[in-house]
């Protein structure tokens, strides 16, 4: 139960497949490998290796067998697997080892592995919002001209149309596409910084090496982020953000299903192992877990903004840790109030307001 | 010792009395009158009273004695001031009463106050960040081709030159400004809603009402956002981001200024009660300080997105909790930061990088 | 409105008058006084300054005019009011300057000071927690044969008695107390390390004059916990655990609160401004505020344990931050907890549970 | 990446293989069916249900076959597995279903199996805080007499031995073992409520019932504490006390082992990408990570307290998707912390302290 997201049932109420997948240790090292093969190639394009030598690295990168449990126990050592994976990478690539890695450093692979990921990230995410958005605006034309009761700090206040509540839903939706896709050029970047970010060890090609690389990612090639990590938290932040306007949806539909509110008829609801009459709210409840599970997790990652000197073991592994979990538990909620909409059989009644 | 920012002595270290003023009870009923005198004024114009009413109201809100006993007894039982300065206006305006408050709502004028009182806010951050900016660059130039060893995981990795260390505190700085103007339009927006949102209290003029008064406040007239409070924890957010990164900045000094490592001179440290000789970072240490403390609260206006239904007086309260304590600790970091600029002496050392 | 507790309008919502004094710059001040004039004391009744002096030291020490100003600039620059606190008592002291804080360091004085000031806020929330169960117990007894609908996952379940769900509310207040005053002896300590937290600067004397201040304090003499914060968080955290059962209660009146359900009727509800027949539960909401609050604080005393060395200026601040708004918080929340039963004139209905 | 505690090779880093398992699906399906059995025997022993049938189903509950693909489903749909779980040991109890979580809920199953749970934890913990502790003593008997240089806010103060450092590590570690053992009575509780935790399921028996399956279990039969959340939040607190306190350790380690300071020597220190030179002090490291961690999910934690009514969905989940993740942090922080001892070849030098 340690992962409700990747748990033999927790994991279908919690989980989101597709966006796991994103983040799976598989998915990383193809990142990984592909940081390393367009290295190499630029490296070559750029001569800095011989021709020849860096696509001959980079097939050898592509095709290299890697010994995972050696790669496990160097990182209980190293603290991150990057060493021993180039060290793998460079006994395949034999004669053309100096292709691979020269001039990188660690952070340099798993900083631009993560933007990779968060491009894939981003774009489910976008794909989710528009789909929930398009089945609020449904809802709206079949229901939304029914009345149901507006509560204002819990207490009836005036009858309003359901379309009311349900354009408070769809509003920020529009809101979070834009602000993904504005923090897109923001975090779809290359990170190349070497051992201490200055580039050096790429010498006077530094920059032509860093634009190849770009090029072949389709990343921006600058800046060198490895200590500005604003991006990092700005982004989930805006995660936590989509979740907690899924939270509100969640709330509202929880307490509208209420017996004796009656506001909304859900079909399929959660069953009881006591009470077999039971219909529970299960994904609207769902909602508002993921929203304040995200609202805990954003604190971690403001906490590790504060990534001393260089390079930060400490404030950077910590991002490892919250980072994922917060996209899989965003993604899900969006997935989860996409279901949710589609339960909902009857909202607010006929009654017109006057 | 409650409230760290306005406090006798405590005061002098965590206070920023320009920031704090923004959110002193006067200027918030300063702002709260601006509302109102907008409404009576756009009630007028828009003809829902009749002509002279709305422009008399207006003289009688901004000059109307207000009893702040009866203000707190009353905001004790209702939650929130205004059903009672409402009520005194009324009195104050005496026959022009009807043009006080009417359609509107208690949000309304708060979440108006607020977005009246953020515009001040940013406008205080920017020039301060551009402040920080130019503080950086002149000590970029002067010391910038200092060397120091650039540290990665704590450890020593390789010489750096001191420009390559302050340009990574340099870089997020534009990007939050960037940001904050960015952010302007989302924020600097009008509240009216009304009793449930819909304006339904202003008739067929609502519209125009709402136009009047965002004209005459320099605010965007729409979209309502009394449940939508994704941009307050947007903005709290940025503040966070901002002092994060400061955070940083102060943490890299105080480890240069170890005794040891000796990169770092400052001028007009602490001093203890117990060691004569000791020349504490304190500014230093308090970018730090001030840096956890934003990231602790962030969690707290992310957990307020789940703002039930059309007014949620719990999650609405705990914004009224943190945000301006937010705020402060957030605009003192960046004066903070700027002072500490200013007090180093020497940073790196007169080595070349070879 | 930086600070919600002490506030012209909402302090009369949030603040808590009895717990704030406590915390009071006055208070803080008449704390660091005893400790000086205890230490003065200890240092003659041990023999390290000659008879007589320290006695004419501690009264010197009650005796002293303070000037506020100076100490705030000093704090400015110091990070603390501790060594200008001591120089102007030296000053005050004249021939007797010997007695004062020699030995000591900043930290003594404020973390003494802080063990004084939470047995007070002990003493207040023990009492108040015992009022509070009184009040449950009194509505139990009056209306706990009462019958509401229980509710599982925000759905009806099966028809309890009101006496259930308040005893619900009832159970963990004992709990609390019984840990408060498990928590005294932690919390209850004298801080006397000097420098670096040896005892060093008090010779072969040490425990002695450790010992005699503690009882003059009353407090226990060991362990020296300058760098070990674990009491500070877990006497924290025992705030937030009072607020969050609170919370719950509150959560627990909103919902019965609302009309539809109507399982509770409350007196003295808070008026709406733009509904007139409206009456909402504002204390009800406000302890959900609070619990809410209090959940996010404790994060920041949990970062705050990471203290490094023999002092961390940036852990150590963060606690003055956040520790004096939980204590007001948590002693609000109780104190709105009582009043709200009071307000309650019916709860569940007069049917019989079969 | 998801779960860096259960990955292929950040596992080998974060995880802790011990305390994983006691969190595992197979070890909670096995506290499900022995919850089952144990309620099935009593049943019997009360004579709720006829002589012999609660043996047969007991047998029935530790043999039947389960089907997780389908429990998995149900789990998507109810929200829990419980009433799936239910379903199938009814099926392969046949004659004997009524023996099987009749008067019982969901709830009680899961609370029950994560008293049992939080048992086996503990058991770990305060075996390997022993552990710590014995390290620690050790080292100082070894190089307790070494002298380095107490530092207070990053700035050296006086000279210190080792010992004294080490003390302040060891200082928190006995409190904690007395707080892991102070707390068994109130976590080591059975949770047996039924539909609304009344017991009226059980009918007269309730009482007897309950006091047989805790004997059964080894459990405390009393409270009822389905809504109560206070020790599951306590808990939690302790958890990150403990690895609040080895953050400290993995701070000072971490600082002590900059060049330049040079106070630590460390073997088998991580390698890095770019430097072969270098011995990071990943363990360290990792400590101030976990307790950032830690620090950060108690905020969660605490936000479930408010548990509505007789049973929240959404605060309760929030507790399943914090508290393991919390729990195997903080048994990996202490295996890090003693292989960190066991790294340390010399702290501090050899001069005396004079």
């Amino acid at each position: 139960m340690t992962d409700v997201f990747d748990h033999p049932w927790l994991g279908a109420l919690f989980g989101d497949p597709e966006v796991s997948a994103l983040w799976s240790a598989e998915t990383q090292l193809e990142h990984y490998r592909v940081f390393e093969a367009a290295l190499a190639t630029a490296l070559e394009a750029c001569g800095r290796i011989p021709p020849g030598r860096g696509r001959m690295a980079a097939d050898a990168i592509e095709r290299a067998e890697l010994d995972i449990a050696t790669l496990s126990l160097a990182t209980a050592r190293d603290g991150l697997p990057v060493p021993e994976f180039v060290r793998q990478l460079r006994m395949a690539a034999k004669q053309n080892e100096a292709a691979i890695h020269t001039g990188a450093t660690s952070q340099d692979v798993l900083d631009t592995a993560l933007a990779l990921t968060l491009r894939d990230v981003s774009g489910v995410l976008i794909d989710r919002l528009q789909v929930l958005d398009a089945s609020l605006s449904k809802l709206i034309a079949k229901q939304g001209s029914n009345v149901l009761i507006g509560r204002t700090r819990m207490q009836a206040a005036l009858p309003i149309t359901v379309s009311t509540r349900l354009e408070s839903w769809r509003q920020p939706l529009k809101d979070h596409v834009t602000a993904l896709e504005a923090l897109r050029p923001r975090i779809e970047r290359l990170q190349l910084g070497g051992a201490v970010g200055t580039r050096d060890g790429f010498g006077a090609e530094a920059e032509r090496i860093a634009s190849h690389m770009a090029a072949t990612l389709d990343l921006a090639a600058e800046p060198v982020w490895h200590t500005d990590r604003i991006a990092v938290a700005e982004y989930a932040g805006r995660l936590s953000l989509v979740s907690g306007s899924l939270g509100k949806l969640g709330q509202d539909i929880a307490l509208m299903a209420q017996q004796g509110i009656d506001e909304i008829v859900l079909q399929g609801g959660g069953g009881s192992s006591a009470m077999p009459h039971k219909s529970n709210p299960v994904l609207a409840e769902l909602l508002v877990t993921l929203a304040r599970f995200n609202a805990t997790q954003i604190a971690g990652l403001h906490q590790s903004l504060i990534h001393e000197q260089e390079r930060s073991g400490a404030a950077w592994m910590l991002e490892w840790m919250i980072l994922p979990q917060m996209a899989v538990a965003t993604a899900r909620s969006l997935a989860a109030a996409t279901a949710l909409c589609s339960q909902i059989q009857r909202i607010g009644s006929k009654n017109t307001l006057k």
